[in-house]
């Protein structure tokens, strides 16, 4: 399959009615460079294709249909999501597949999940057979079938049972259950910070709980049809953890400073950054740019202990060393080049996943030009 | 002026059509006490009136036009925004006085300004003349007169001028500016995070800095008329700082795990929690939540060096440590209860302002009853 050399990006759902240009933007606003984003997209795309993976890409990351379009246009297999909220916006990309990344708990959001079972395959990843029963109540209500993934924890210690026999009980669970589907089992290797030395041990010792795991579960006759793991640092890695067969990477889309100092991708594979203004130079050698923690979040890096929270495009030298809601500081002492009040700069944030959460729209450029304004539809939803 | 003894809070926006019940409500949800919000709004209403300050409470904490209305009522001077697009939002509210604590900078804002500035008196709190002449310039075009407050600095190191030489300089500008009326000064004590001895002695400090600065300003001819500052933390301390004539505290309406650990508040005084359901148990000694970075924020404590982001009403030995976007992480190893899949609690969160821009709406509640839905129809105004 040969890839499409371009996008319709100016979908219409957005048209711009004439050329908009960078600098006609108010700030704070939130800038997807829509040549980098469109590479990334390929890249990964390519790269399943030729390790034979499914890619599933987390939605989260973007939370607007016409890039999840976008995905699938480009051989994704579905796509993934992590609440029911999001699963509802997302039916506007028309998935042929959506996996709900997440327990989903409670008769209401059950009964709207179903409400997406009708339109389109689901999927969910959960680790309890509480969580198991509640779904298959709830397609047994509603006439549908939930295809579910025996969640397993490979490192983060967040959710997933232990591989080993809590794994094969759980499965075991989901077979006695109706109307659901048992596909295979899925993990996210979220401990794999960064791409160093211990990064790519992490990365092999993966391989090897994973395979083990699959032939324990050979011997009882549990064989997964779907293994669904990988995430962003790992996803260009993803080949080296045999028995993988679909992998739901999300930042990849726009990568962030997180992504680039985990070494997983370039500084110049960041393809979103927040252009801000500067509002306050009353203090020397620092100045105030008019986006904080409402705009960025306050989430930190990752992969090291550092307290910043993002890179500033135009003076690299700069710290962005503290947030307020509205007010990021930036110690400029080493910025290299004086910054006055008025001022625009370009920030890579630390996490791109929580600052998109905090836009209402967001501006797809290519050089100056504004080519199109998105609607961050899938926002704030929590339920 | 006699108080009212109750609030109309079903208001029209928000008709419950039939009883709604906390139980009912799906998770993660933000909740707001209104026998705590009410009696935390009535006590800083008579705090401002037995010591002469008016009060201008800051809207961002909130983001809700009827809640800024029911300040007004009881008797704020005005409100306070950070933002423009708050700013428009709380024309809902029918403030006589709106005071935007923020330097507004670029024309499209500006104009955005003038038409607020047509529909009620409009003051701009700012550091620089670069500021002022854009203000000036817009209100000159707009035929609207802003007010205008000369912002210092008084420790925290973010915007306003040093007190001295830069603020005369500054202030004689703002007299110069055609279309702009000098107020007065303002400032954000934001350097006091806690009432323990060395805050309040940050707070004798800041009495002695401003009766020096405006002795200073009385020789000079520039004495102001309003002196406005304060914050949640030094709310009731505010009598101390002489000189001062108006407070603009925010976060007292609801109050948070931050303003209990500095002491500016007590655990019974938090009024907003956020409802979150356990979706995950596979780990010994741990349960994870379906509220995390996009449910609560990633902000910290301020006031000690802890790293946490919540206290949780119902088990208050657990230890909130950790959070994923959509996974809140409780350490229960000696939390005292045993909690299971499906179970509910209420989280108190570190900082009230950034959740409640994480949530398009709220649910007032007394008892177990929820008595009104509130939009937040300013989250998200990042412009």
């Amino acid at each position: 399959m040969v890839l499409p050399a371009s996008f319709p990006f100016a979908s219409a759902e957005s048209p711009l009615e004439r050329p908009m240009f960078i600098r006609q933007l108010d700030t704070p606003a939130l800038l997807i460079d829509l040549d980098i984003m469109e590479r990334n997209l390929r890249r990964a795309a390519e790269y399943a294709r030729a390790h034979d993976l499914r890619l599933r890409p987390h939605t989260k990351t973007h939370k607007i249909p016409a890039l999840a379009r976008m995905q699938l246009d480009l051989g994704a297999a579905g796509i993934t999501v992590a609440k029911v909220g999001e699963a509802e916006v997302m039916l506007a990309a028309d998935p042929p597949d959506l996996l709900v990344a997440y327990p989903i708990i409670g008769r209401s959001k059950l009964e709207r999940l179903v409400a997406v079972a009708r339109r389109t395959r689901v999927t969910v990843m959960l680790d309890s057979l509480h969580v198991a029963r509640q779904l298959s109540d709830a397609a047994r209500e509603g006439h549908v079938e939930f295809g579910v993934l025996a969640e397993i924890d490979v490192g983060l210690g967040r959710t997933g049972v232990t591989p080993g026999d809590e794994l094969v009980e759980l499965i075991r669970g989901l077979l006695r259950l109706p109307y659901l589907s048992y596909e295979g089992i899925g993990f996210y290797p979220g401990h794999i910070k960064s791409l160093d030395n211990d990064g790519l041990e992490q990365i092999a010792e993966l391989d090897r709980l994973l395979e083990a795991t699959l032939e324990r579960l050979r011997r009882e006759g549990l064989s997964p049809r779907i293994v669904s793991g990988g995430s962003t640092p790992t996803l260009y890695h993803s080949h080296r953890i045999r028995g993988l067969t679909e992998i739901r990477p999300g930042t990849y889309i726009f990568n962030d400073r997180n992504t680039w100092l985990a070494g997983a991708c370039k500084l110049e594979d960041c393809a979103a950054s927040i252009l801000v203004t500067v509002v306050s130079t009353a203090r020397p050698g620092q100045v105030i740019v008019d986006g904080g923690s409402k705009t960025f979040s306050s989430d930190r890096l990752t992969p090291t202990p550092e307290v910043s929270f993002g890179y500033v495009v135009e003076a690299p030298g700069a710290v962005f060393t503290r947030m307020n809601e509205e007010h990021g500081f930036l110690d400029v002492r080493r910025a290299g080049v004086e910054l006055a009040v008025g001022d625009r700069l370009r920030i890579i944030p630390n996490h791109i996943c929580t600052a998109m959460n905090l836009h209402e729209r967001v501006y797809g450029v290519r050089g100056d030009r504004v080519e199109v304004v998105w609607e961050v539809a899938g926002r704030g939803k929590l339920q």
